[in-house]
């Protein structure tokens, strides 16, 4: 598979800013990652959306030959959906209309035809079809989202999960989640010996809520899982863990919240430092330190989050994404294929095994 | 009340820097809020750190008389305790230590010497020591403490609850901590029309674990709560809801998480903007608008958590607290006597009945 390009499918038409920014980003991925993407929905909506961002991006090779197959037959390939869902329908939805692009797009990877799949649509559409058309890896009770967070560590981020699959979780559960993140954390981020945690509210083993306390019970003792202790909320950008394990309730917050501190600063430092003369001189001076500060902290940086647990790689992006969100999630894809993240997770998410 | 000194008892010996920085904050309180400290601990330990942090605040009156008598006899006591609770203990050593300084502190309170308390100590002591000798409001199943964050909207907080003191809730504590939610925020933080919200994952009814479900329906159901609605991780710092409930578990790693956010992204601050010559010299330009920006984000500016539910004012400071986060407690336990927070929890938390 590292020998050909990675062939990954996108719900074209899912998203607050579909097709048209999920075009965008695509075009970028296709042209600046070389992997191959399949943009899935409606042609006619699609293609207008190639043209103008193409032009954008200034491919001379398309001006000159006046349409639009060199595209089409390189780095990208539309697969035509009749149907889509649309964000405020139910997650059911995908039962009701087998043809709605995101389950085509799952189709593809069930067909082979894909190595992973990736939606900013109704992320909770996204699991059903994903359930649904893909199935679970044998083993696993419950997929969980994980997240990769940036730490303060530089270089160094930690996997979160489940971030919003599963609102109420059985301890078993989390230890599943456990034993994919480490996996995940190995194999796709390079860990050699990932550190695993459970968010609590305290280090000690005797804290936490019903299905903290059990669920810290069953991490402990799993040889499997290199469970070093409880993460508080201040532990969990630290960087001193790999792999983060909650239920998705509490994740889902986080998560959320995590996202809009970064913008809220964005807003408080846009607010505060260019206030009085000397306040607009010092910002004019520091503009490119100031670019690269906003890259550390904005998330469209981070691209999406992995559907862990379900028969395919899918990665689920924020329903506002805009084309350098779908862009990083395409890298996010690339890198999960790349690393055999399926493969790693199927064979067994025994460590001692894999070792 | 308004017309006297408000009286605020502090656990000197409880914290991580205490007793030194807690006397700091405490000497720095008295003199600029004007409001009577009553020093709760080893008055030998106390009196040496007066002395330092006294001499530091370069008191004339102090250094020509020779002596500390003029501010023991103005705005700070010392009142003696012979034992402490440390910060590895379990909580209950409070039962086991009656004359531990926090348990003399909130007999203060009890015994009407005292019109609120203050503990940076081990806050599991502080509860427990609360509820033994302060005991519950009438009406109140679970104390809960509160919160309070700065929002995006200036000069606007949110209160969240609860942030700890309870990790298993059930729906009626939920609906319980949204009265008194919302009591505080019409009254302590001078808002009209107080918007409470839940935390939950989405914003539709549908949306939430087992809990949050349930508890929706009760705060639909009483009209005495200004319900607008579940507040996503994302609303939580907007400025959209006045009054936030969650059960302590969420609250406690959210709070945690929001505190660690903050100092991280100072620390990427001071990493990425003095880099370069470009850098060193906007920095040098920006030193007062930097300045500002520390102010919103640092959480030493937000000074504890409240106990509400207890049948007095008890302010709950981080382990970590030193002067400035000991100062900004004593002003928000004045601010709670000024707005006899207790007395509005008490006549009732029907809105409907106090307006």
């Amino acid at each position: 598979m590292a020998s050909t390009k990675e062939r990954i499918a996108i719900d074209a038409m899912g998203g607050d800013h579909a097709p048209d920014e999920i075009v965008a980003g695509a075009i970028r991925a296709a042209e600046e990652l070389d992997v191959r993407v399949l943009l899935v929905g409606d042609p006619q909506k699609i293609r207008a959306c190639m043209e103008k961002h193409g032009q954008k991006h200034g491919r001379r090779d398309r001006e000159e030959s006046g349409n639009t197959e060199p595209d089409l037959k390189s780095n990208i390939e539309i697969v035509p959906a009749e149907d889509a869902i649309a964000m405020h329908e139910e997650a059911t939805g995908v039962r009701r209309k087998p043809k709605a692009s995101i389950n085509v797009a799952m189709d593809l990877v069930k067909q082979g035809k894909a190595d992973a799949v990736i939606s900013a649509g109704h992320s909770g559409a996204a699991m059903a079809s994903a359930l649904l058309r893909l199935g679970r890896i044998k083993g696993i009770d419950r997929p969980a989202i994980g997240a990769i967070f940036p730490t303060l560590l530089a270089g160094k981020s930690v996997i979160i999960l489940d971030v919003g699959a599963n609102v109420d979780c059985r301890p078993k559960y989390l230890e599943q989640f456990a034993l994919m993140g480490t996996v995940y954390s190995k194999y796709v981020l390079g860990v050699d010996k990932p550190q695993v945690g459970l968010l609590n509210i305290g280090e000690e083993s005797s804290k936490g809520n019903d299905l903290a306390l059990r669920s810290h019970e069953l991490l402990e003792a799993n040889p499997e899982i290199p469970f070093i202790g409880n993460a508080e909320g201040r532990d969990v950008l630290s960087g001193n863990f790999d792999v983060i394990v909650c239920d998705g309730f509490v994740g889902n917050i986080l998560l959320k919240f995590a996202e809009a501190v970064g913008e809220i600063l964005l807003q408080i430092i846009r607010e505060e430092l260019p206030q009085g003369i000397r306040g607009q001189l010092g910002v004019g001076i520091l503009k490119p330190n100031l670019k690269r500060l906003k890259q550390r902290i904005d998330h469209a940086e981070h691209g999406g989050a992995l559907l862990l647990g379900v028969n395919g790689i899918c990665v689920i992006s924020h329903g506002s994404s805009q084309a350098p969100t779908i862009f990083s999630a395409i890298r996010l894809a690339k890198e999960a294929i790349d690393h055999r993240v399926l493969d790693r997770l199927h064979a067994n998410y025994s460590l001692e095994k894999t070792n």
